[in-house]
């Protein structure tokens, strides 16, 4: 794709390539097996992941283990005070959507068969919205995900560390036509086309979600947004394999998985 | 892509490449303003669109209309009889997944404001399940739409036929490595990707969900399925437009909208 | 009564003593045990009879089998779009009522001893709503259940077809102090009184449920309505027979009960 | 009917004719515009009726006014505690089909272009319940009724007293192939059939649901059972009468509506 | 306190230390295993103490067991009708709380370790709100429960009664920065400071709850109130000891707990 | 009371009279009119203060405003998981107590006639929860609600700060016989008594809660809590203080409300 259909210089100074500054604070919860507050600019979103000592009824005495995902956003996350959900009585639509997403995206890391009979809980509650919170909620996820996997495994309740791949998330999208990664809310409202896409450790897609509500796209656009959610996450999971700080033994506990 | 990727001869005979037997069925409700019972093999989608003189808060006084859908599968359109969402309290998940994407998949077949502040709600209520509902919803609730869009028109509320473009559905998906079309429910929990795309009558993509939980995909795999999903969406049109039989008069009105 | 109490000439011309065209379209799921598509005119009922191998808790350990149902119109089944249950988070009490009536008159044609601690559940989903709709739902519903009990049988999980006796079921009422059977919406509406009569094929009452919101009713007047009831029930028991094509073997099976 | 079909004597001493002793009393309730707490035998059930100055949406500008009933058990009025409805999350269905019931008799004792566009709130909590719960709503309903409705002539918001008819409603059944009137539970739980019927103060019927779920009733049978109700509801309306303490002035203040 | 701080003359003639006329009818219910309508002058609550064999999940397999309480108005114990909770969908915010402390209340009054792995719930449901519920609730529903204690005594299921103190409950309050008991509705609703206390027979706090919306309250009022409300929990548990009509034979085994 | 009452070396170090260490983080949430993270030790509740331009129905036209409150731990706050309010369908009893008694804790904080027409949502979600939540959102939910009250005032919305007083919380607590103040999750979990004391800057009362669930508490115990509680909030007000920053301006505009 040509690269003048990538936007040059955005509100906030980035270049369409650019990702916002990301952080993992590791650690964020003194109870959880694994946690971590992600930051992609001001979005935030506090993951924790839980291991629960049994699954669901369709896998009872399968010897599979099971991960899952809650998405919530607090109610004043946003601009305008959302109500929260057992106030309107019902689960919202959105968050629904997108829990099943970071579900999805986070089973694809994990080898079910060495869990064993556990359930993994991601809960993934957004404290400050900004553009972008799927795919934060996915990336962060991914960090307390991996924390509780090495915690089962140092506690001696796991042989290996059952971790198939690294998974990282990005939204991309297309502004007048330009295409851009990392929209933030302003951009995402005003988008044409939004793509969400969950990719591994070896750029192999696990999920891609894009909707082109306001317009359509080709398959020429949705390659040149597939180049951009590429180099991103290749950038996040650098990013993530830092702030997993992963020792030798841990890496061998990994491969023998 | 190599042609070899793509799935021979399956089970009911047919190739990667073949669609089952597409049928609509349209006018199957007396009292919808536009109504089509549409069939992909055995499974059968009954949508109807019905016409609101009215619009959701946030577009009140906006000038502009509003497409909304429902999507539901009737306890026993399954193999295992599934309890209704009033039983269980609240709407399932899946469900609400699907309403979102059959919803924002045919407000881009319309324009607004031409339209003018008035809600078309798509039901799609699935009679039976073989695989491919979503697909069967956008596809079908597309028909019904654009009957009800119509109707509008001849009874002389609106001036012209708000339509920008036809729009359709079809699922892809990937199993033991081949790549195939319009899955059956049978292939569905088999394969490894499964792939939603939504396409309008130029060939332009509308959305893409890609879902790879059991394995990930590359993007030659991608490629592939969406030649795929082109190639049908291309035939869903013809057998739209065919179903439809929209006479001069009509396409007049669509033109000048 | 006095001939001249029923009506002579209705709206669609049929006299007093008219039912609408019914029809029985069995086997319209593919996957239910039992399924049958019953209209009355214009109201058109799907009813799917799914085979639990479990009973109600009040039930376990008793060796007695249970029958129940649930009805639901589609949002668009009537002129009106209707909202879904779900999304106004409550049953309708008016649906609560109908499958309340519609599970009671259903139970009375099982040998629950010979049915064995299994549920049938009985769907009622209304495609196409007027008038009738419980009536409707009960004789159709009869011919869903009797399929399920004969795969039972055939399956060779029941020895016998436990089938106490034909159940079906009309509604009359009366307009301007005349009398009528089988009434459509409009007359629906305008009725003074409103009678629904279950009974099996040897005229016994199963179930009657006669109410005078807009007018009380005289025991002569009830004593009319009955008689059109009865006449048109011993009609839709002779359809009943004729749809369900049983054989030689199966008469016995069920006599064997 | 053969006198000998109708039992004899009963458990508690009654001969089938019987009914349990009956009371109201009056303003149980400082606030209610009409109160009666009304007891059949142990059945006692608590009625209130309360005025409110609108109507449902679809009365509204319709000068008509509206009567409408809840019913429900307080947790520990049957001999085993059942759970309130707000911890099963949903409203019972017995509940709601009784509800339903006493709203529709109650609606045919008024009026309604008298009363105006007002609604009347009639509550029934059954503090105990020994079968007959329904009858005695609808009877002592009909008392708390008529209070609130004077209470509306004297503070002269009413020019008349709006009512069309006393109304008064028994349960009847067959058990063992003999006819009863007023069920307790206890033959309740064993009946064959057990019937409901509301009646006007002139013999002419409003409501009648009988149900054979154990067995069914011919029409011999349902005229006897007829036969009971009407001399039982004679003999309530003689008791509301009683109690209700009408003056001449409110005699004329009704005989005008 | 001076003793100028408290009322002298109120609405109802009352002073200030004088508590409203208080009643217990015990029994008023015949299923329950132990039942009280008590009445702090207008207001009354129907109180009922039912048995279950199991406890809850977290005290399964503990021996011991568990008092717990639900608290409800109906609708038209007020002067305005609220509607039920279930109509609104969720339990009231008021009566969760107050049931909460209605529940803690009397499980201090009982030794769980005698108890036994059973549930006693206390079913507190006001029939007529003249404020002071709560007090009336926790005071009348200690009878209904020591009433099912001495019934498990009684039919042999309890060694002893596991009563470990006698427990009542009124509301203080100031208004007009003078202090008072048992404040009825409008003085409730007028009141700058009100406060709950609950007490045991030996003059030991066991709950208190005092809220100053309206206005803040010293220290000293704070004891104030606590005079009043020790001397009214005084007077009530006289008047439970004389409903009770303990005989010598129960004291002991009281005693013996 | 005597000194030896209150403990003098707690797990953590602490005496009975000290608090945990106390941070505030105001600003935390870009969005809110008024944010703040509270820790009281390894608790931390992020409060936000957010304006909505209306009233509930029962103030409208009333000239007067209303602050209320929402409290909700996230899933993963605790050592165990608990399941969010709308997966279990209801809102947690002891969520809604909550929330009620911050609510009503800071309304004494404001002029609510001075605030105007508009309501402030004070949102409480706890982060991480080692015992005294409901105490730290009172008391940074105080933070938020003043900076929201600024805020309006330097747009111009309000003409004074509409600020009554400062108000803070803290839990008091008696172990094996000793009082302590500000208890962790250890010593409220073992605690016989358990009293939450919510005041403000002149050390006047505004709430109490005690509850001797496990045991029950004396005067002098009360009195003993009591003193314990009136040093903690004393030192929680200066620490507010400290966190506020108001300038002088600021200073008189709250004066001259």
């Amino acid at each position: 794709m040509a690269k003048n259909c990538v936007w040059e210089s955005r509100a906030d100074g980035r270049s369409g390539y650019d990702m916002r500054k990301v952080s993992f604070q590791r650690g964020f919860s003194c109870y959880a097996e694994g946690s971590c507050l992600v930051s992609f600019g001001k979005t935030k979103v506090l993951c924790t992941a839980s291991v629960e000592e049994k699954v669901p009824p369709f896998l009872r005495g399968s010897d599979r283990g099971w991960v899952t995902a809650e998405y919530s956003l607090l109610p004043r996350s946003t601009s305008t005070r959302v109500p929260r959900d057992i106030s309107r009585g019902k689960l919202n639509g959105r968050s629904s959507e997108i829990q099943r997403l970071v579900g999805r995206s986070l089973r694809a890391a994990v080898d079910m068969e060495s869990l064993g009979e556990r359930t993994i809980w991601i809960d993934c509650d957004v404290l400050q919205a900004d553009g972008g919170t799927r795919s934060a909620a996915v990336t962060g996820g991914f960090v307390a995900l991996v924390d509780a996997l090495r915690h089962l495994w140092r506690i001696g309740k796991l042989k290996s560390i059952p971790l198939r791949s690294y998974v990282a998330a990005v939204s991309v999208g297309k502004i007048s036509g330009k295409l851009l990664t990392d929209l933030c809310y302003d951009e995402d409202s005003r988008a044409e086309v939004d793509m969400n896409v969950v990719m591994d450790g070896l750029g192999r897609l696990i999920e891609i979600q894009g909707t082109g509500e306001k317009d359509t796209f080709s398959r020429d656009e949705m390659n040149g947004m597939l180049d951009l959610a590429f180099r991103s996450v290749e950038e996040l999971i650098v990013l993530q394999e830092r702030a997993l700080e992963m020792d030798g033994e841990e890496m061998e506990a990994i491969a023998s998985s």
